[in-house]
């Protein structure tokens, strides 16, 4: 039975079940662990599925934050440092990864039983277990209107990776890096290739390449 | 073997290369069809992957597109119409989906063999094939200065999909729904549920509610 869910209806929705209605829309999501540091050095780890990719030249990817209305530590210390980690999530540490999302007052790492690592060029934490970690510098910040939520764009400033995962014309193959993906607020799932296709042209059927 | 590169390595990597490398880093997208009108009345759809979730109340959803600098035939109508239609895909029409990617003169309905669909309340055409479609208008418009792309912020006014798929708590069963993920510019994958997790509290670890 197809039904049609109007405006008026979701505004009437019990809050919950609009958060998980509207949060499942977009589809499969993007989903990763921020880490960062504070000024004092305090590490920070949290799971995000608002992950977009902004441009390849420069490279950035921008995430979306709740608003500034309460302590966010990942948005406070990336506007205080600058520097933030994107780390994707395999299915052998998707648990924990989910428990990040809790209030926790000591630092997520050690909370949920992921490792800290650090590169020699970086101060943000990346995290050990992550097969594709990127590491991050804030280049804009912008304020939605509407709803004050606060988008940061940042360039890429590294990116730590098997070169196995890496084809000869730069796609990074995701299901071999065991990259997970999430749908609404809290199921996460593996993926299974369908088809990769060639550049689209209006005079042929895409046709496909692997 | 585990690769380190560098920001300073990926501005001297071939175009074709850095673009398929950095569009995969954000991790699996969000992919739709996007289905808007022009005022002539003309159709177009075109395969968008940079879609965000921007909040549940209101009801919201964002795309990221490239400058306005050469014709963007979905912006333009979105600016002009101020309405939208964003419609899962599913594998059975995902070569379709892709092919709306091609430079078409005639609209890609037509071209790429997917039936507009008209609901009574909205002006946007829906695709046909898709489970899951939803109708958007416009509400925010956001220049990215770095690279001057465009962040395009749309209310949800309806949502038409089978009631089967739609959880008691709201969750959507994009699975079930047979909606579709993508990685890079040209990669299509169906998912797999790992688990759905409840509410992560620090006192206990998360436990997996289906």
């Amino acid at each position: 039975m197809i039904t049609t869910i109007r405006n008026t209806d979701i505004e009437q929705f019990d809050k919950h079940f609009r958060t998980n209605f509207i949060n499942s829309l977009t589809g499969f999501k993007s989903v990763a662990l921020v880490g960062t540091k504070n000024q004092a050095g305090k590490t920070n780890l949290a799971i995000f599925s608002q992950i977009i990719h902004v441009g390849a030249n420069p490279a950035l990817l921008g995430i979306l934050f709740r608003p500034h209305t309460v302590p966010r530590h990942t948005l406070e210390n990336i506007l205080d440092t600058h520097a933030f980690t994107v780390n994707h999530i395999a299915a052998s540490f998707v648990a924990q990864a989910h428990h990040t999302s809790a209030r926790w007052d000591v630092s997520e790492f050690e909370a949920c039983g992921l490792a800290p690592q650090y590169s020699e060029n970086f101060s943000a934490p990346y995290v050990q277990q992550a097969t594709i970690k990127i590491g991050m510098r804030l280049v804009e910040r912008k304020g939605i209107e509407i709803n004050h939520t606060i988008l940061i764009i940042g360039s890429i400033e590294e990116v730590i990776l098997p070169e196995t995962v890496v084809a000869d014309d730069g796609f990074v193959d995701l299901e071999a890096a065991g990259t997970v993906t999430c749908s609404g607020l809290d199921t996460y799932h593996t993926t299974s290739k369908i088809a990769r296709f060639d550049y689209a042209k209006p005079d042929r059927h895409p046709s496909i390449i692997s």
